[in-house]
């Protein structure tokens, strides 16, 4: 089986040679001329100067008369003076002031005498009222230099300086070929072995954020000869080619060959995580970009190294990064191999603020939804400890102030509260975390959330929650609201054909888990106790999921045959549902932040008649209270 | 003639007034189904829930064979394990894992042993490199809340969800109708009592800012049935209207009036500078606003109002205001009448962010292109001392760091040497201010500026500047940087007209002056008294102006007849120029700074052989040194 291998080289490194090599081969910025009405977000190339005065002559700031100043000297309330027909002009605001006229006097200070007369109670000095010529931009003044990003109203002060056209820098277009056998275009109903391509939609957005244009060619398969074409006519066409995927050294990887074959490869395999298997090249005198196919690698690419050559192609910078120290809320172990780009939510809490790792893995594209910002770990250090405090950069458009942190047990129903929050208009965000009812307990203790879902049964009293606080929170710090009753059951397959009965059938199918710390886990270890069994007779005890939904899914996909979770996930899954028991869900909230307007517009909106609603409709609650 | 008033009524309860009433009428948010690819920076109407797994089927997470994970276990270093040609599949990253099998084993773990087989020193377990149905997003759960703004990842995990459209708020579609007998479109050459219509180019590009979409109708003259037909155009086309120019109750302003005939108009005048003469109304269930013509004033309304019911449009707010508090450079006085919104330029000097009031004029566009923020003065504040703190609002993409600061004597050659560092790349910006040669004195004296450009001249000693360092910085403090030598002269009309042979002529001509505490100034006063003339005798010596070129552009239009400059602005207005002496422009340099970065590359820029080259084609320079 062929097999090449990757670099290992750091990124700083990887950079400079590619930079140096685009700089030898003449990459760079280019210029067009656009008009200045079109100009707005656009950069000067050159300084711009104004071509006319403005205003242009000498105008009347005022709706009035245009007189001679000099006529009106000597009037006063004491001794007025009444200036006949011919001594003035009526001019409404913005009228040339008639030869001879230096000044108006203003509608409201003018008295009707009759025959056209009018009498004035004070004088004007010369200019009055008037906007001399050059008033605002004189002609031959400087309105920008070069490089200036235009704002709507500099694109005016062009325009009121006579300037119609500017040169700006060129926005660069980007070519993006998506490469795959398997990968096909966006569909709701994808039969196995299709991947959806979804990268090119990622990767035209982030360019259109940085000022580029881009453009999407057809997907094209696997093969060496068709990439290579594909290649040649987006190079015809673009300044800049990404090609997506197939930039690793596996048995289809045609990415660095073809590039190489066109030009010149500076690097492939990058020392940075994820994102190892990307290629830096160039053909044409265009820098020529294989991104990984996993796309939270090629989000990192991009970010990282794309976003470098499109400011080198338009010749300025598109990045305002904006960091923030933040305090870790978990240990981060990282390997000396590469730099690491860790995904992070943020939230103020307690007066910190707090960074808390996403999963890791290079295919999650939702670790990128729901992140905040990002932790770079260099390539010399091993990681952080919890509590260490750590440089985070944010993520556009993200203010982690005013975020709800709700850490512990999954259920639906927190998305359904924030999202009824969020329709409400409500001032502040929700950020929930699934770390399971254990999960709960250390983050409100820690001080690392305001919140958390718990459903921890006593197995010695077959009650819920009230016994955890008190071993857990003995001189207090925390208390609990109460939130739900939900049915806990196994999920079996439609038609149930092990014929799973009850919890000690799990012994003779492949189970699924959920991880250490939920309570579902403890409600597994409970069962099992009761009914006498041991975890090592479970097929799929150390197979564990975080999520009701996750464990529903692999049992629909028949990757399992039964899990413990709630009704709503089976359902959802049209699985077969064999209940076992009723639970509370309820929520442990941090004592400090018991009357926080968060946690209570949180608490009246899980109790509100809309949410009551949506969980009837999901099915398995119960809301008596 | 004609007279209607203007209210003045306060901002809040106008707004109050406004949207209660727009809220009653029910405009607000509308909803358009989008492709989720095209989906970027819009706002989810509701929330979103995938449709589908992600992986959608279970997929090798690497190249390399599929096996059942059972069949490998016992393999070590030490017992080998060699698998058949039927006990596995090759199989690539994204290939679905065949039937019976559960895990991968990656290619650099398979030896070749002859006939197909393989041979391998370790065992995988279960589900090992594979990615699991729903590993990255489950079906039903919810991808993004309602009200969340779709990033680039976002869309991505739309796609990756199986969604591949999503109900978006709609973009409000904004029409904007320019009034004015005397308006024409852009133009290079307008003729006298023309005004180029820029206005509806600055609300556009502000629109588009905000995420509305624009439209300009043509230019309606001021006739109050053409004005009332545009409008009908545009409220069937459109979602918002703004009309632009005739909000004010002179002799031709209309926009109140045909707003009333085709609705309500809620307030008429706001007790807010700029931006009085406005106008809210509401007519079809649209908002309908009549904004200034004067174009500061209506960015001042664009800003305070429009962008406000742009959110109430999109339903959700597009501003983030980002403050920040500074010192105020000079003292600021405003109106128990209305509230004033003062345009400022930022910059950083000892550790401190100050702020410098920037012209208030209501025709003064740059003032806004010059701004970096803009102070609030309530109405119940008659204003700050210099020194106060203050809480400045940042425009769009302001970084005040890295600012130098040049404030004190005009010269056109300032703009230059910002223009080359621009072109340089330098890291950092100038931010120039005209308050003439005392004014940086006071500036540097004071802490409020790196430098500034000084040319005094000592009417004892006939010599430049030292003696005047001497003076108010006898303890240091201040160092002087030699600037360039350039001509002082008499700018007088194309073919000197009044023949005007030297400064003793002024006396019979219109002078036009430069401002207190300017260089030239000092020189004009100084050659009074060598010449025994007195200022009342000079007409329009009370005419004061702030740069060269402002007294070029009134001699060039005939306002003046002569005034003192340097040789470049006369050449620029292809004016006479008759010179006088011979002066040196010198930068006057905080000791503090002398050797700031900034300072150095600005000095080192205006020695370049560049700025040379510049200078000598503006002419009137002396550049020996």
């Amino acid at each position: 089986m062929k097999r090449n291998y990757l670099n290992n080289l750091p990124l700083e490194e990887a950079k400079r040679l590619f930079f140096d090599h685009l700089k030898a081969v003449g990459f760079g910025a280019q210029t067009e001329s656009v008009a200045s009405a079109d100009a707005c977000g656009r950069v000067l190339q050159n300084a711009v100067y104004a071509k006319i005065c403005s205003p242009h002559y000498n105008a009347s700031a005022m709706d009035g008369v245009a007189v001679k100043a000099s006529d009106t000297f000597g009037a006063s309330e004491h001794s007025p003076l009444t200036l006949t027909r011919e001594r003035y002009s009526v001019v409404d605001t913005g009228d040339p002031i008639p030869d001879g006229c230096d000044a108006v006097i203003m509608v409201e200070d003018l008295i009707e005498a009759g025959d056209g007369k009018l009498t004035i109670l004070s004088a004007v000095h010369p200019w009055q009222n008037v906007r001399q010529v050059g008033e605002d931009i004189c002609m031959g003044d400087m309105i920008a230099p070069s490089g200036t990003v235009l704002t709507p109203a500099l694109c005016g002060a062009l325009l009121a300086g006579g300037v119609t056209r500017v040169d700006v820098l060129k926005k660069p277009l980007v070519g993006i070929i998506p490469t795959g056998d398997e990968i096909v275009p966006p569909t709701d109903d994808p039969q196995k072995g299709e991947i959806i391509e979804f990268n090119s939609t990622v990767f035209s957005a982030m360019l259109r954020e940085c000022g580029a244009d881009a453009k999407t060619y057809p997907i094209t398969p696997d093969k060496k000869d068709l990439i290579r074409s594909a290649l040649e006519t987006a190079l015809a066409e673009c300044d800049i080619v990404l090609i997506s995927a197939g930039s690793s050294a596996g048995r289809d990887d045609y990415t660095s060959d073809v590039i190489a074959s066109l030009g010149t490869v500076l690097v492939h395999g990058l020392a940075i995580k994820p994102g190892k298997p990307a290629v830096l090249g160039e053909a044409c005198g265009k820098p020529v970009i294989g991104l990984p196919g996993y796309p939270v690698s090629a989000i990192v690419v991009m970010d990282e190294i794309v976003a470098d050559v499109l400011s080198a192609a338009s010749g300025h910078s598109n990045r305002t990064r904006r960091t923030r120290t933040a305090v870790l809320g978990q240990k981060v172990v990282s390997s000396l191999k590469y730099t690491e780009y860790i995904r992070v939510t943020l939230g103020m809490i307690g007066g910190r603020l707090l960074a808390s790792a996403l999963p890791r893995g290079a295919g999650v594209i939702t670790s990128f939804t729901k992140a905040d910002g990002i932790l770079t770990v260099p390539q010399n250090c091993e990681g952080y400890e919890a509590g260490e405090e750590v440089e985070v950069r944010l993520l556009d458009g993200v203010d982690p102030s005013n975020t709800l942190i709700v850490t512990g047990s999954h259920d639906p129903l927190i998305d359904e509260v924030s999202d009824l929050l969020q329709k409400s208009g409500a001032p502040f965000r929700v950020r929930s975390t699934h770390v399971g009812s254990m999960g709960a307990i250390y983050a409100v203790r820690a001080g690392l959330a305001h919140m958390g879902g718990v459903h921890l049964l006593d197995g010695e009293t077959g009650l819920y929650n009230d016994s955890y606080i008190e071993k857990y929170f003995p001189n207090g710090g925390a208390v609990l609201e109460k939130g739900v009753r939900r049915v806990q059951g196994l999920m079996v397959a439609k038609g149930n054909p092990l014929h799973v009965k009850d919890f000690r059938d799990v012994v003779r199918v492949r189970y699924v888990n959920r991880q250490r710390g939920a309570g579902t886990r403890i409600l597994c270890d409970h069962l099992l106790a009761k009914h006498g069994m041991r975890a090592q007779e479970i097929d799929g005890y150390t197979n564990e999921e975080y999520t009701h939904t996750a464990v529903a899914a692999l049992i629909a996909a028949g990757n399992a045959d039964a899990g413990l979770g709630i009704y709503s996930a089976a359902k959802m899954y049209d699985l077969d549902f064999i209940p076992i028991c009723d639970e509370e869900y309820d929520f442990l909230i941090s004592a400090e932040y018991a009357d926080d307007p968060m946690v209570r517009a949180f608490l009246a909106a899980l109790r509100s008649d809309d949410c009551k609603e949506r969980l009837t409709r999901m099915g398995g609650y119960g809301l008596e209270e």
